[in-house]
């Protein structure tokens, strides 16, 4: 049934019985009124944050699937209250698709949606649609709660080590075999497991929940923020944030499964990818260079997730410098900015 | 400057730091992290309300400016807030714009948009940027709180009275003047000072926050909403989730000022834009009688807008009726709703 037949009404009208049918804690009123009514936890902070998903610049339909985009613009935002170590509790959705738009594609791209945040414990608890002139345009916004410190972007000190949570590149490898075609990245060679490895990351990423509330806990973690326009980007955050600067030794940058594998046989630049390709939503720390070399023996242990220490956060406000193995100056492409692209 | 030169950070860098120039209650940290950190009140519900505002469906460039466009995405969301009888606190802004756009007119948008959020204490703490690959997008999130019982539309009861604040029709007039242009209007000899009354409800309007308040506080005073989609839509909202029908007398519902003068130089239908045009953002409640007819004199006193009683609550679950002034049906068109707009 096109939305067109369905209507506005029927269409919120599905999207709140599957609500209904979890409920969930806090909500004290959910979809179908003029707001949401929530709890807050007495004496927590809020959080809260929102993300554009727009076809034709954050994806396209030819390789997205409706359940694709709304895992995603799920994801990226369970990410960011990840970077402040907190924890998700609420969303709001607002979606605009054409008119001719399939209500089935429309349910995908809730049970995308839901898929990311029920793990979480997220409800979703309002909303709005809307018709679109031009494609999907998809907004979420989180909120989330802290009941601890949460950890931010200004807080990096000189003398910090710098580490970072899982593998990079692994999304702009899977966005360069998606470009391509899976047919062609085969054709050259690259693995079936890989290109599965390296799609998935781009298409359904993880955001990292578990280990952000572990790192925010963690003694010694003063920075934190989640790698989502790339580490060069991302890392230039902090350093602007807290007036200092950083200096990485490229070959302890950890490289994600496949992403090695994918740039020799597409001809790509793996470090570019890991650096200047964003999207991979993994966490980006500084902290007591001590403390940190702990806690990359112990996230791995109490999460699964690797920890990596990179290089470290510097006095002088010159911005990253990247260095090779032997202490030489490495130049890189810049990390992922709109109107820029 | 374009955004393509001034870019996504010298973008968010000049709202930021409109923003850090009127340091709110509440916002621990604002924008410029992963996630905004907010202190809700002690004992306070939270509310969440998220609009979508699209170029073409929503608005037209030829003749809402970007302040207009600004001013009505914050005023929209507001008004849910006012709607549950709550304090509007904090937003969020999504907005995405083609990338040879001005910077000017993003300087515009957000002038508009603080311009309606300023007198009611709303802080912008966060918020994402994007290109568009074609038109204007905007999403709005407004948080807030409620430290009473919030107004639900689920609460009416059979034997309520049903009133709405202000008058009614003037969005819809405001848009058949700008759709057939001012000078045309003025032609065939509407007054400029309807003119201006009915185009400036359409393009900024105005919500009814402090009076949301007063009758969320008011004794007597059961389901309230706000009336976004027109009065026959949004009644019909009030009757489904409270499992009662409703009779408005027509000659009762209070046209807006200009909406009479409009319909009569434009031949539009004045009781068509009062019930089925939406946008007006007055409030419709539902309460004991004796008490609302008490509010009907209090309220002007107390914020000086109008509230008029309409009709009342029935228990039968036949939607809504509409009767002249002697009692006899009549037949009007339906609210807006997307998808079958």
């Amino acid at each position: 049934m096109s939305l067109r037949r369905l209507g506005e009404r029927g269409l919120i009208q599905r999207i709140r019985l599957d609500s209904e049918r979890a409920p969930a804690a806090g909500v004290t009123v959910g979809i179908g009124d003029d707001t949401a009514v929530l709890a807050v936890t007495p004496g927590a902070a809020l959080l809260a944050t929102t993300d554009l998903v727009i076809e034709d610049v954050h994806f396209r339909r030819v390789w997205a699937s409706p359940e694709d985009i709304g895992w995603k613009a799920m994801a990226v935002n369970l990410s960011d209250i990840a970077a402040m170590g907190g924890v998700p509790r609420w969303a709001l959705i607002g979606l605009a698709v054409p008119e001719d738009t399939d209500a089935e594609e429309v349910a995908g791209f809730f049970r995308g949606l839901r898929g990311a945040a029920g793990p979480h414990g997220v409800a979703l608890v309002g909303g709005d649609t809307s018709r679109s002139p031009a494609g999907w345009l998809v907004n979420v916004t989180l909120l989330g709660e802290h009941t601890g410190t949460p950890r931010l972007r200004s807080t990096a000190q000189p003398g910090d080590a710098i580490a970072v949570t899982g593998g990079l590149g692994r999304s702009a490898a899977g966005l360069a075999v998606l470009e391509r075609g899976v047919t062609d990245a085969r054709r050259r060679g690259l693995a079936d497991d890989a290109i599965e490895e390296i799609t998935r990351a781009h298409l359904r990423p993880q955001a990292r929940v578990g280990e952000g509330q572990w790192l925010g806990r963690a003694p010694g973690v003063r920075a934190m923020m989640d790698c989502s326009d790339g580490l060069a980007t991302d890392l230039g955050h902090i350093c602007r944030e807290s007036r200092v600067s950083a200096r990485i030794q490229v070959d302890r940058i950890p490289l994600g499964a496949g992403v090695a594998a994918a740039a020799d046989a597409l001809g790509g630049n793996a470090l570019a990818w890991a650096t200047g390709g964003g999207e991979d939503y993994e966490l980006l720390i500084t902290g007591d260079p001590a403390e940190l070399a702990r806690l990359t023996l112990e996230l791995p242990r109490s999460t699964g997730t690797a920890l990596s220490v990179i290089g470290e956060v510097e006095a002088d406000g010159n911005g990253i410098r990247w260095v090779g193995p032997e202490g030489h100056a490495v130049t890189l492409g810049a990390g992922f900015e709109h109107f820029r692209g």
